[in-house]
């Protein structure tokens, strides 16, 4: 999508700016043709998608050796990257840090806001442009609502923009998690998604992952979903209507057994009880939306469980010797996938010799 | 200056040494004819400071490309650094983390002294000497007065001793900044900071970094200091002092537009009300002292405007647009100063082709 | 050992592993004839010992050139690791990320468990599992009794398991620390160790250190252990027993001076208050278990004193530039032993042309 000379009068002013829709900002945070800042899910479409996922097949591979290693960490070693985590997060934290590090990436981390310079009273954004000054990339994880998007909106503003990755913004956007998602759906269905059925299960009203994924979906074709909820936790009238609107085919269910029986993919969830206002999480029954050992024997030979992690009862340990178990490797496939994405945001891709295998 | 017997003795006793004036001191903190331990601003000479400067234009220009950042990282990639930063800083302490990776050195960072060693009991002494067990060098930023000057003193008397630079110490001497702040008015001035007019503004009292600037300024001929301050926050006298022994023109001021109209460089700084003993930085109409941009049109047209950041309301933010706001770019050269610094240290200068531009 | 079809089954389950004499254990902790998971200081027999002492001496040597360090950091350049230290730790931690950086390896840390993921119910099993899918080895210290080995077996039950080195475990065992306490002695003796005669001082009671060093002494011929402590404080009777089953010959004074005459090594150590029940440390002299400059003149021309550190008053400071104060030296140790070890769990000492000499 070209910028017009009215949108270009409209980015100067941030309010207008956020008021606008995603498809609409999209190109905003894009540079030469590819993603620049990458902010929300739906900057990734089914080619960009599945170029990434090549990209991280790749990596994956051959970095198996010593000498693969070596050449993977030569692609980016003149740059630096921050980590910006103000809110609390190892797995996501980890899982970026070594991406950059399989990269060669130098890598500079803030996870605490009380030792910055924030109590001398510089604004957040102030805080932001410094962090560009030192490094090439800035990775963030940010409590406030669009803040992560507000920073590359500014970045991209000044003489020496950075490229910023989202890695958690409030409660809106995690769109790494989407993309490591579909990456597993990718890797482990061969590279075919079209066509499968995925059940989603547990706190779907809350659950920004569930939410990202159900988007992503609109990539494929002749999906199935299956939302398995308490009445509590129902998926949200935004994702349904957009469901409705894509003619992406779909129901909802209270019944956990009855709902993963056709599943090709599982993908069970915690519930967010961060985000309770008042306790109501403790009322509800969860238990009937936990899979056990016993579930193995009714769900299909060939689905996979797939699970965001961190986990409490959704998933009991007993589970995690069963070859369909996917969430261990799923964490795994997020380090691939973002490394790949990095590479692509920087166009080292052009450097690796791309395989054409799922 | 050469160490006489009877200096050498004064050095074994830590508190005769600490009352010496700093100018005696400096040999101590020599090695081969460099300086070693970089602890005072006034370790800068004028040949010294432009050679540092030298080396930072030539490692900010060849770090364009992959090929040059590979270079500069090779230089020190056998070299360990440990960042000791028990104060808040993000700033400083990203500045020389990313100075320290664009060398290649690798590093270590201990920012909670609460999750250290020094609950068991350890002396601050014990603490620092254990440092330097496992690095090469200790870049260190501490609230106590004069410790940083005394580990360096201390690893000096060592079999092992590792180079130390001050970040900052107490309220005292901050010399990197110094550095820093200099390099801005020679890159900016093409070299040329001799005959130049400098407005320092706001809280002179009590700011580290307008008072080393001030002491640096006997380096260059013909400057003229405009020190513009409300009445409490006039710049004190020993500075003064200095000012009128050394023969460097000055004049005070509370008129900010006055101020400022003829000065070549702009130093705009924010009030330090954490040295507040009762609140009375709350009692003062600092607005008075605030760059705004009707300011930029009373300004010289090649001023340039300078802040140590982080920033409040000193300087609005509309400012940030024009050419002659230099503080993001003052930032930046923070970095590269402080990876000159270092190279300069280990004396690697010699294997860069360093550039005679400014 | 081989692994007969029975331990199998036992390993299987934790509580009955467990319950296994570390004798037992350790072929479970070994892969390919050598440590793979580094848990007990049992794992370290003479052969091994002295064969990573002479990796260690070697590692030391060859790193004094820039050639020979960027040598020592090709070894593992290809590797990241997971320290994940919740327990306060300077010298342990820095040592072990330092030994890691001289190697090549890439670093991940977690120093704060309120910052990772457990606050979210995530059980510590699973913090650990996340960890390996990002990392090739995980260097822990831990409070929890028994959770480092119970991560090590956790991960050899998985299809990815990664090494695991105990860098301590609540108050049981810190096998690095024995291995660098035994280096020192090695080094200190020109490789012999046989024969000498080993003071240790002060709170043996509760002292991890002294403990471990003892029980490592049955791998050398003809020691003599002084154990120097008062009353409250005397070593323990498992030790004791150990002793005498071994035939190592031993004797118990309170007497400082008496002690540490006739000693090739002095071993003082701090009073571990940490693990007070009611301020039982504070009634006891422990002034008399203090080294100050007026033993230097009653110990051996040839001996050593050595120190854990971090040290309070056990130690005066001006017994730090007698060349016989071996602990300043003793902690460097730790980092070429950690470096020493680490190269020999990932068998790349092969590439090291390894020193014979002591």
């Amino acid at each position: 999508m070209e910028r017009t000379i009215e949108m270009m009068e409209i980015e100067k002013n941030w309010d207008k700016f956020l008021s606008m829709p995603i498809e609409t900002k999209i190109s905003h945070f894009m540079r030469e043709g590819r993603i620049y800042d990458c902010l929300f899910a739906q900057q990734f479409n089914r080619e960009v998608l599945e170029y990434i996922f090549r990209i991280a097949n790749t990596l994956r591979r051959i970095t198996k050796t010593k000498e693969g290693m070596n050449f993977a960490s030569s692609l980016l070693n003149h740059k630096r990257a921050m980590l910006y985590f103000i809110q609390p997060s190892t797995r996501t934290f980890l899982s970026f840090l070594n991406a950059c590090h399989i990269l060669g990436i130098k890598t500079s981390e803030i996870r605490d806001a009380s030792i910055s310079s924030e109590y001398k009273g510089e604004s957040p954004e102030d805080t932001i442009r410094t962090f560009s000054s030192y490094v090439d990339l800035i990775i963030m994880r940010h409590p406030a609502q669009n803040f992560v998007e507000k920073s590359a909106w500014l970045m991209n503003r000044t003489k020496r923009p950075v490229p910023i990755i989202n890695a958690g913004s409030s409660k809106d956007q995690h769109p790494t998690q989407a993309l490591l998602d579909t990456y597993t759906l990718y890797r482990s269905f061969g590279g075919v998604i079209d066509g499968k059925t995925i059940a989603m299960v547990g706190d779907l009203k809350r659950g920004r992952t569930v939410r990202s994924l159900s988007f992503l979906m609109e990539n494929y074709k002749n999906m199935k979903l299956v939302y398995i909820a308490p009445p509590e936790f129902k998926m949200e009238r935004d994702v349904i209507d957009f469901l409705n609107k894509k003619n992406i085919s779909y129901y909802e269910t209270e019944n956990f057994e009855e709902g993963i029986k056709e599943a090709d993919a599982i993908y069970m969830t915690r519930i967010q009880d961060e985000h309770d206002k008042s306790g109501e999480s403790k009322k509800i029954d969860y238990s009937k939306y936990s899979f056990t050992k016993k579930h193995l024997d009714i769900i299909k030979k060939d689905a996979i469980i797939m699970h965001p992690l961190p986990r409490r009862e959704e998933i009991s340990v007993e589970v995690d010797d069963d070859p369909r178990a996917m969430y261990w490797r799923q964490e795994r496939n997020g380090m691939w996938a973002r490394s790949a994405l990095i590479s692509y945001i920087f166009g080292v891709d052009a450097k690796i010799h791309i395989e054409n295998k799922a």
